[in-house]
């Protein structure tokens, strides 16, 4: 199938009006792109344009691209009419299968052939969400995290009739917008980072059952300690850098012995040699001959600059 | 025993030049204090100094405390030198056990008897350090986050011959200077932070273990999806903001279900009524009244400014 160049893609069209599919219109608006928003009332024109005038306000300061105009929204009822002259499609209506199912059976013709539907689901998959669907190769999961107007993430997988080539086309298309595309090889309930929130989420809710912290003291514990860092760097990338010079290799060293202690109720995996080297090579390919010195420089700006923002808007306790 | 006032400190003695007593030290500088630290051997005074400078280019950027100054630091290797015009202690030597207890045991007669003696430790217990401590009653652990110059946390708990007075004089004191202190009421292994952060990390570890995210995959998930909401609100705040309207309440009466998911590897507690309405009271009461789009509306101001970092220096992947 030959598909629409990236550079080429005008027209993006996201199907429903809450805060997914509102902040996905706001955030293609930002990057200059004509949006149409398929709404399945009128009356959910207002309250979405509301929406989207409000996240505007958080891009503007992040900075439009030139071109990027909140007139270039358009509003419809019909869903043919939404998908016409789409080059590419965001569908975030709401999380019931079967729903998903009827409006993938409809876009499958109405839809041009060569254009891409992406789904945000968050908890479907697209073997399941395609299986009406006349034209599933170009159908893909393209799982966005809340604000999508503000955060990059957007977890990706095909279903079993997916063509991988649609796959790679769509996160070369969000990678061109800014967006960071994660490309998943296995279909994992919660991708990567529903897991990683839910690992938390359990063990807090734990400490709280246990009266070992309260809520608030959880939040507190969060916020102003690793909470910053993760807004810079992810738990692995913190870690090297929490080595000092002897980075991952020193760290799983030195701490896989601590995985043995109950500092959570999350059972570990054995520390083999094979984990302990697929960690430390990935790390060292990242840093890019990076020094401790510069990395840690790195995290500290980012620190700072959360500690200026921290002074200036203050914390959500 | 009668303590100082906490505005009456001047002399903070930092106990170990490692990264953590360095970092407390450029900190305690940083917000005016003299700054009295204690080295083991002369040869480490250089090094502590360079530390120091680096961690100031940062506190500069957000701002001195006025007659803060790199000159009121004075380096020692004698310790009852350091610690005899002390109206605050922080110790962070290495984590050995004896090594801690020889210290205590030392400081407990050459420390001024109402001064406070505060332990950086991540894992050991007052109980245990304070063992041969002639004067253990104001002896409390209290556990910064790497890098202490930077990030304010700092997990808090006495010993068993601790003076509760001793750990309310240590937190107002930690407040007094920016930190946020956090006086846990058990002790539990890890305290709060380290369990969040243990959590994430035997998450990760069984992914890259079963090949469903390479290290580099989750750390791109961590700082693009959930990471730099942490930097702003705690995991149970933010779910109350991701309840939209209904906030923690309809998010618990929502999502609790799915609980039950497979969407981590550590089990989950019961949801049981008691713990719901514990969750949706905390949130509640912190919220202070605010409506979901005030609080959304802080939490993107939170967002603008991580991205505009990102922009100005990227990210560490």
């Amino acid at each position: 199938m030959a598909r629409k160049n990236i550079e080429d893609v005008r027209n993006v069209t996201c199907i429903g009006a809450g805060p997914i599919g509102g902040g996905w219109a706001a955030f293609f608006l930002s990057k200059g792109y004509d949006v149409t928003s398929y709404i399945h009332d009128q009356a959910e024109e207002e309250p979405l344009r509301r929406m989207i005038d409000t996240a505007w306000k958080c891009l503007e300061q992040i900075g439009l691209t030139e071109g990027a105009s909140l007139d270039r929204l358009r509003c419809t009822t019909d869903l043919a009419d939404a998908v016409k002259d789409a080059d590419f499609i965001q569908e975030s209506v709401p999380e019931i299968l079967p729903l998903k199912q009827g409006i993938y059976e409809q876009l499958g013709t109405l839809a041009p052939v060569d254009v891409i539907i992406a789904s945000s689901t968050s908890g479907m998959s697209m073997t399941d969400i395609q299986i009406n669907c006349a034209t599933p190769e170009r159908t893909v999961v393209a799982h966005p995290f809340n604000p999508p107007y503000l955060l990059p993430l957007v977890e990706m997988i095909g279903g079993k009739k997916t063509d991988p080539e649609a796959v790679k086309w769509a996160a070369k298309f969000y990678t061109y917008t800014g967006k960071a595309p994660l490309v998943m090889t296995k279909e994992v309930p919660g991708f990567v980072a529903t897991r990683i929130q839910e690992a938390i989420w359990r063990e807090a809710l734990h400490m709280v059952e246990n009266g070992e912290a309260t809520p608030e003291q959880i939040d507190i514990a969060m916020v102003n300690g690793p909470g910053p860092r993760w807004a810079f760097g992810g738990p692995f990338m913190t870690y090297h850098i929490g080595g000092g010079e002897g980075g991952m290799a020193y760290c799983l060293d030195q701490f896989a012995p601590a995985l043995k202690l109950p500092w959570t109720r999350l059972e570990a995996p054995e520390m083999t040699s094979d984990l302990r080297n697929t960690l430390v090579d990935d790390c060292d390919d990242r840093a890019k001959g990076r020094t401790f010195s510069e990395l840690s420089e790195e995290r500290d700006a980012g620190l700072v600059a959360v500690a200026q923002a921290w002074k200036k808007l203050g914390k959500l306790t």
